[in-house]
């Protein structure tokens, strides 16, 4: 007997995690856990590692599969794992989603491969071979300003009748695009939906999407649970008195500089002001200057301010 | 005392070689032999293997380990021998580096790691370190439509300046951008300046460049070596008998379709035409249909004829 | 005393009406009359005339001149009306200013100018220019896919401060971006912000947006209407059974082919199946094939039958 | 009897030039006309005027009007005139192709229209309906950095059988599309392919085009016309003395800042110096700050110099 997978276990904020490293560019094991710890204890519905955020594409074999190994462990099975496998090697994905599937994780989600510019029948029979043979079921992952490529809604829309693929995260930005795949969601509604900007996670889950995976939720793991409940519970007056300090994170934190690091250093120093890990971040990304990393730190005070305030 | 590398002995026809799989997407180690015998006898200059066109960033390690020490040995020191080591992580790049060093070849290149959008200090800090940590020489590739950033002029101005930086692969068809190049180049002579597309060769060479990255000496060596050799010369009556031949080649064999795979589909399948190995590409890119691979061989055909007529 | 502009008259949907053309080239007044009153009938809250969907760039001054002074004449101030005055030269844009003003528009709107690359200090300095010699108060037109350049938020922000700039339609679609305006308008409530994309319609009217442009609304006005008034209300039940008819609309009559023309093609074609107007559109735009032609209809019949079902 | 148009008369340098504004924004006559004896004592071999240097969209029609009258009447013949009248509208750009003709000039010249993105049968067809209508011959104009669309070498070879077609200018920088052209001129010689960026003038002429439209021959016409000569001749050392220079005039002169005007203030701000016109440029493109306009001035001097010391 088939079975077919879905992910209807996966709702609201999924951070996906940054990878807290130190100066000589390993895992900071004990910033990992920290950091695991304090998005537990702030509600988040799951975890995705390996992603974007995570730095995925700039990490080692071994990093990686630390990585896997420490977060399942510290989880626990507390919420589902999403273990990002996005690599332009299929056959280097499916090794990471073995040490996903081995470490207990529940789920695996790629990226299209990013160097060779493709069509749509390229990136539907990748996708296609990727499920056949991933031992945990799927998500895609579509991020045009990384892969060059846009995982077009007839695509989506053919990639969900797979049995091993069971959503989408969508992190293009691209407002028409993400109401086209909630018309995928409307004729296939296991298929789970996944924004990536948090600034539209409410009109997202608004619309039906399932949640967000919000990297902010790395810092305020709370306050993005409360705006999601908020959005969920249709309480206009939360969400007006949230929605500004999203936009404030995403343009004081994130915006911080032109640098191509502006958004992963606002993260990571934030979470350094915190106390949860190192700013380190890996090459090809070099960090922020000085200057910018004190703005970012008196930004963040301002924003840790209002949070407060909003009782 | 420190040694200033250069790769003054590297001039001319450097083949960007494809990889022969296997139908189960092995390498095909019979075919590489017979690949590299092929191109050893067409006379090419130099071999530059594990680049686009050898589909780098589609194989597995151990397919990359595997083509790395038969090319070298069959090679054997017949002509120098570029690795491609190009990879998002830096790690993983240096590994290959050190294969390619203990294998016996000659240079590294590697273009700049293309999962993030890059800034020109997050480059210039990349191939710094790349080329401080590298155990061979190290050469740029500036390929655009692959990595979404351009190595500025200025940027390849000052990486020039570093010992173990001996030149560039400029893959972006940019006229000004490469005669851009050639200012750094005579500011700095025994610095290499390589142009990537074929049909670029004879001005490139004439303008000052060191010589080609050409794929159709894939599948016809000698007659590019016989261009580099017109354009040398300034023959110009031999020029203006292969040009036409080169820009057929671009356009009926490369310009199949609007495939993805187009290009490395109409190499692979003239390999495959001549019996030198099987036309299989590996994923993501999908090969093109039956239909093309017919027009691809009639094409061929007709220019095999007119390189015959050359005499 | 200086006054200050605001377009606080302005909220719900606007149609960029399109320009309804004989097979002449020549405006079709007959066509243009019914396609007004069709909009008056459904209720439209304004008319933006002479935008995108309007084909202005395509157009010859006579027909533009002719079409302000009909369409102001029958509208005859039932609603707001906004002209399109989008041109690379500021003088050109001007002119029709004064038409438009001369005729009794209410408002004018304007791209920037989109033949040479900008930076934001060139847009920040064209439409300072243009604000100051307006005769009519000037609505800021973002559209980075027609005109390669986006209005960053913080130059919005600071042309917002003009007292001739009243507001911003954003037709980019990007959700980020979308959200980054609304923070403007969060500090300067008086600024209209006005989305393009109707699939966005719900979720912009909903996070606080004054309404939108809809192209859809040309062809069934009162629908968008409808939809305005249930977003503004609150009725999900309502959004839920309109929501996917605009997705169908989006899907199936605007992408009915890859042809540039696609979108318009699919309004005009959808107005000549209701008696409105001819489905000519001007060079250099292409009309789609017969073929994709019927597909437009037989897809409006089955739209059509849908909204008679809501009831 | 049909009679086919070609170019054959043209030939060489052609420089795209700049024109001479008054702070008013209107015409400067006076410059003007300084500037065409200028360039006619430096021996160019046509005129191209509002081409993009010229500022063509930016300026109002009288201006337009103003300069084809003019420039006629001062080179009185002495060499061919092109004329440019890209517009977005079809009706506009044959409107000023009548201009062209009445005061005497002989060929126009135009970029696709550059609102809508276009696909290649709407390139064909604009431009069949352009030549068709136009009363001089036509060149088209292909600048996708301007005009977001490529005349693909299909559509030019389609385009290059039409009677009143009689070549093409390139600005693309794209070596491998250039060369894509002049397999088009080898199958039809009477078609003139003239490359836009100077940076290739050597190696385009070398390859067999007619010639290039040199900004820089704006500032120094003999310069560039003696290099035309040394390409035709072969004359490497000639080449090799004066490419350098104009290796320099692009890096120091046009690429003076990132500012958008960057390419026409390093034009202009030379003209300035030598005594020709004002340095004064059209909205929405925004002069560079004075710091910049002092180091193009510095670099120009050095320029100067070296031109002087070829002797």
């Amino acid at each position: 007997m088939e079975i077919t997978h879905n992910a209807i276990n996966l709702k609201g904020i999924i951070p996906p995690t940054v990878t807290p490293l130190l100066s000589s560019g390993e895992l900071d094991k004990k910033a990992t856990e920290r950091l695991t710890k304090h998005l537990l204890d702030g509600g988040v519905h799951g975890f995705f590692i390996l992603g974007t955020t995570g730095e995925i594409s700039s990490l080692k074999p071994s990093i990686k599969k630390e990585l896997i190994s420490l977060t399942c462990r510290i989880v626990d099975r507390a919420v589902p794992i999403i273990v990002g496998i996005t690599h332009t090697a299929l056959d280097s994905s499916l090794k990471f989603a073995k040490v996903a599937k081995d470490n207990g994780a529940d789920y695996v989600v790629a990226a299209p491969p990013f160097f060779f510019p493709l069509d749509q029948q390229d990136i539907t029979a990748y996708y296609t071979r990727l499920a056949d043979l991933s031992p945990l079921p799927l998500f895609l992952y579509n991020f045009p300003a990384m892969t060059k490529c846009s995982i077009e809604p007839d695509t989506v829309a053919e990639l969900s009748k797979h049995n091993n693929i069971v959503g989408i995260k969508d992190s293009s930005g691209n407002g028409v695009y993400f109401q086209k795949l909630l018309s995928v969601k409307r004729s296939n509604p296991e298929f789970s939906v996944f924004v990536g900007p948090e600034e539209l996670l409410v009109q997202s889950v608004y619309s039906g999407a399932d949640g967000a995976v919000a990297g902010g939720a790395n810092i305020f793991p709370s306050l993005y649970v409360k705006l999601y409940e908020a959005a969920m519970a249709g309480d206009q007056e939360t969400i007006n008195r949230i929605q500004p300090i999203i936009m404030e994170i995403s343009q004081k934190i994130y915006g911080n500089s032109s640098k191509s690091s502006s958004y992963l250093c606002g993260i990571k120093e934030s979470l350094y002001f915190l106390g949860i890990c190192e700013s380190n971040i890996c090459l090809p990304l070099v960090t922020v200057d000085a200057e910018t990393k004190e703005r970012i730190r008196n930004n963040l005070e301002k924003i840790i301010f209002k949070i407060k305030s909003l009782g």
